[in-house]
């Protein structure tokens, strides 16, 4: 399976544990998509299906999944309708940003076109809705469809909001709630609905995922500044480059209210000079530390979540995954 | 309501007998989504929801909903989702496209920009499949998730194939399946299974729903290049004008299979004055009362599936509905 060659199998049973050997299951049902009839299809299946990644998503679900009734024959397709949810909306806003790559592989826009990738996102949904149909709970296909319309207004308000310079952090936060957080709140506790878990749990879980999300899209975005072109696939910064203000970027306008280069910028003054020189300071300051600081905060409420859990192999793991959203370099 | 607005009142009432005035709660539950926070998100879903159209997708749902117990608090939202399903593909048709324009109006695509659209397309994928979640009735569900599947599935299997010569008529029945009938048949069939019609009856919907579907595409088809400019709101021909070979041009080559405007096209030389001349060709030739008599054997097969129904008022409306889809004019 592609995340097992991604990831070393020690790290991933480390980072797992009482579900590692479960995802394979996961991978296994995503990966049958690509038996269909149609060779041109199964082409895009593969390329858009194999790029790896950890998982985080599914392993979150199957986690959840602990707390009650662990069966895999409804897990395991909720689980894979939450990574496929996460894929096929990729695919879409790769169409969007007209990004070539993602995780250094060419993305489904750049290889085929953009009216085939918005197809093939469409496609991925129905699969993943699907996947969430055979759980047979309504309340579980409820939170997905939200999950859904909360991600593409996310989208939708980052897309309206690009080179406008009047963002705020509660605005950013907000937004990086519908794009990340969001599905990451319903991996959480759809896999405890599934599973039967007491509504106190049920709603723990769903902060968990809500915080543990929010953590992950700001060390996501300071990466896109501090990582090299090297390890992120693509030019250090880009989100800036491309008018989207992150968090650092956001602090860095607060340091400097009346004139930087961003304002400057997004005022139509030489866009690609001074934003090249907003992200060469950025880089410099130490508002990147800053940026770590308000992701350890969610963590740390991530982790107050796990508090309405019962003791344990799932909940020591969640509160290590906590950890691994903060160090991660990738 | 747009839709009583676009068709005079009487000939709703004709057309849609026993359901025509339960469709304003359809229309209601649709414009009901416009009420958002955001002021930008409202102004699209204004531009794109009210549109018109006849909405007879929902009426159809209504219709086979008439022949169990008829339960608006579930058919609304059904017959809802299913034309916000189709109000949803449009939206991203108009991204592959690139339409300016349709029923006369500018798209989404050309009012904001792709990529708005791709996600205002899957936001309003997420709400029908909301809508549909109200039924609380998994194999609906499924249905609904199936048909975006098979949609999509057709909508990609016509990008790929635009400008490919070796299309043949089996294969654009395939073709339209996907991309028109399966929502049709989903209709029919959802409407059945909501309001606890037997099996029987339930499978006779589905097929009455795919082929009236296939008639009604097929006369879409005829009349791209039948009707005016005016009419369309686009040039006559086309879709043949984007590569794309519906019935009349494939009965046009089949009718010149060594040589023809349309291969030459197809080939590669001066791709637009071919393609004029052939359109041309087909409007003034009998290809287009071919096709016709192609659809009337599907409306056929729409009526004769009407069989296994009981004989009474909704029967006697899906039957007229036959008619309306071949006489239409747009």
């Amino acid at each position: 399976m592609t995340a097992v060659n991604a990831v070393a199998r020690g790290e991933l049973a480390a980072l797992y544990g009482p579900v590692a050997d479960d995802l394979p299951r996961v991978d296994a049902l995503i990966a049958s998509l690509v038996q269909v009839e149609f060779p041109w299809l199964r082409r895009m299946l593969e390329s858009t299906l194999g790029g790896g990644g950890k998982r985080l998503r599914p392993a979150i679900a199957l986690l959840a999944g602990r707390l009650g009734r662990y069966d895999l024959e409804l897990l395991v397709p909720l689980a894979a309708s939450v990574e496929l949810l996460h894929t096929a909306t990729l695919v879409h806003d790769d169409v969007i940003d007209a990004a070539p790559k993602r995780r250094g592989r060419p993305t489904a826009a750049a290889l085929f076109n953009n009216a085939s990738s918005v197809m093939l996102g469409d496609y991925l949904f129905a699969h993943a809705a699907e996947f969430v149909t055979r759980t047979g709970h309504v309340q579980v296909i409820r939170n997905f469809t939200d999950t859904l319309r909360v991600m593409a207004q996310g989208e939708l308000a980052q897309d309206i909001a690009a080179f406008e310079y009047s963002r705020d952090v509660q605005r950013y936060l907000d937004r990086i709630h519908g794009k990340t957080a969001s599905l990451f709140a319903t991996a959480a506790e759809n896999g405890a609905l599934v599973t039967g878990a007491p509504e106190r749990e049920v709603r723990a879980l769903r902060r968990f995922g809500a915080q543990i999300g929010i953590a992950f899209q700001i060390v996501d975005d300071v990466l896109d500044f501090a990582a090299t072109a090297e390890e992120l696939g693509k030019p250090a910064g880009s989100d800036l480059l491309a008018g989207t203000l992150t968090l650092p970027a956001l602090l860095y306008m607060e340091s400097a209210p009346d004139d930087n280069p961003v304002r400057r910028a997004f005022a139509g003054t030489r866009r690609r000079a001074n934003l090249q020189r907003a992200v060469a300071d950025i880089r410099a300051s130490d508002l990147l530390e800053q940026s770590m600081a308000t992701a350890r905060r969610f963590a740390d409420e991530a982790r107050a979540a796990l508090d309405a859990l019962p003791a344990g192999e799932p909940r020591a793991t969640l509160d290590g995954l906590v950890d691994y959203v903060l160090a991660r370099r990738s």
